[in-house]
């Protein structure tokens, strides 16, 4: 793992990131901010798959979250994220682990029905077994190949208490079987926002938000759209970006 | 049954309504339009819970399904569908059947798995059994009394032959539900599409088309905008109406 870079975060932190792996996108910022509106005062999160670690970090300076767990299986990603922590001084509020979701069940570091908030930006991808690089930590990152939906929406229900939030990024183009997943697992979705990248493309994102034994009804939100007919962010992404102070 | 009018439909055919009773409105047209794409010529269309007729009334004109059949719990609406067919002179291509979607299977009249598309514009709102007037026509169409959402995806699951394709109007308060009970009956939903009543406001209905067997994929075509700022149809919205013939 050389070539990492530290960048700064206009948050005011600052986080190590390897060009030629994933770098965090605009996902990653529309999820923190989506699930914003879903924490609570002294809630415990948990970051599935964390990564660079860029959503506990981007929780971390505007949510009034108590603590947050994140997890995360590349061993690379785990040094990173866990260095990203400790040069911000946030080692006590955010703890980073070395772990796989489909083994949380017998990890006995996290309790059963112990946190408020879940959150994840997952692979969206199925995986393909004629894929080549699968040990490559970019297209593990990308691609369903060390876990795939439903390990990440049992590893939520498992998490979560009665009433506790999972928030989700993912494709449009899975809504079914998220939402068939979801309700599988007593995660009852209620809040969704389909992503345009602009006014006349079609929606290539899906922010989902589910409740832990909740009761049914959906909330449609209006679609965001990224882009303006001049190629540029358009207010309410700015907006979004506003209220993670990383404008 | 009194006060019973006959409307002319600008695609040529007229309908008998009750203005007291359950008129049609813009989701029987959306519905038809959105189930045109996937109606193929031959193909045997059953629609569940035709209430006046008017969805195959719609796709008799427009697509070239080979027959149509129509079935309806309510004794009142089978006979003015039937007489609506009657007096276009449909009779042969357009049957009408008093019956309950949740007795299919024991119903003579319909051959398991024989139907290739199967339409439905079923009650949106769950029953509330505190409700007045569960009696009323207009409540039986509007809310669950008589079928729920199970009892329609279920007889459309025993109607369609493999790669037979559903099409549903409904409220997106439910589109969590609609998707986990479309997979349970091995319809895999394909396409979506969120129906705004203005460019600001959020999506009070989804046309859904789902297919027997099909591959998970989801096709979520962009929202459709119902009026504009001037309160007036959209191009889009016109342009519905046009391929139905209704302008």
């Amino acid at each position: 793992m050389n070539d990492l870079q530290i960048d700064e975060l206009k948050n005011g932190y600052k986080i190590f990131q390897n060009p030629q792996g994933f770098m965090y996108g605009i996902d990653a910022v529309l999820l923190a901010e989506f699930a914003l509106d879903a924490i609570k005062k002294g809630d415990k999160i948990f970051d599935l798959g964390t990564g660079t670690g860029i959503i506990p970090l981007l929780l971390e300076k505007v949510s009034s979250a108590s603590h947050i767990s994140a997890l995360e299986i590349q061993s690379d990603y785990v040094k990173m994220a866990s260095d990203t922590m400790e040069m911000n001084g946030l080692g006590d509020k955010i703890s980073v682990y070395e772990g796989d979701i489909k083994k949380l069940a017998t990890d006995k570091r996290f309790g059963k029905h112990s946190f408020n908030v879940v959150t994840s930006n997952p692979p969206y991808t199925l995986c393909n077994h004629g894929k080549k690089n699968i040990n490559e930590p970019k297209t593990i990152a990308r691609h369903e190949i060390l876990c795939n939906l439903e390990d990440v929406i049992a590893g939520a229900d498992y998490l979560l208490q009665t009433n506790g939030r999972f928030l989700m990024i993912h494709r449009p183009t899975r809504l079914a079987e998220i939402f068939y997943l979801l309700k599988k697992y007593q995660l009852e979705p209620k809040r969704m926002c389909l992503v345009q990248p602009s006014v006349n493309g079609e929606a290539n994102l899906v922010l989902v938000e589910a409740r832990k034994n909740g009761k049914p009804q959906l909330n449609i939100m209006k679609n965001l759209i990224v882009y303006d007919e001049n190629n540029q962010y358009t207010d309410d992404v700015i907006k979004i970006y506003e209220r993670l102070i990383l404008v």
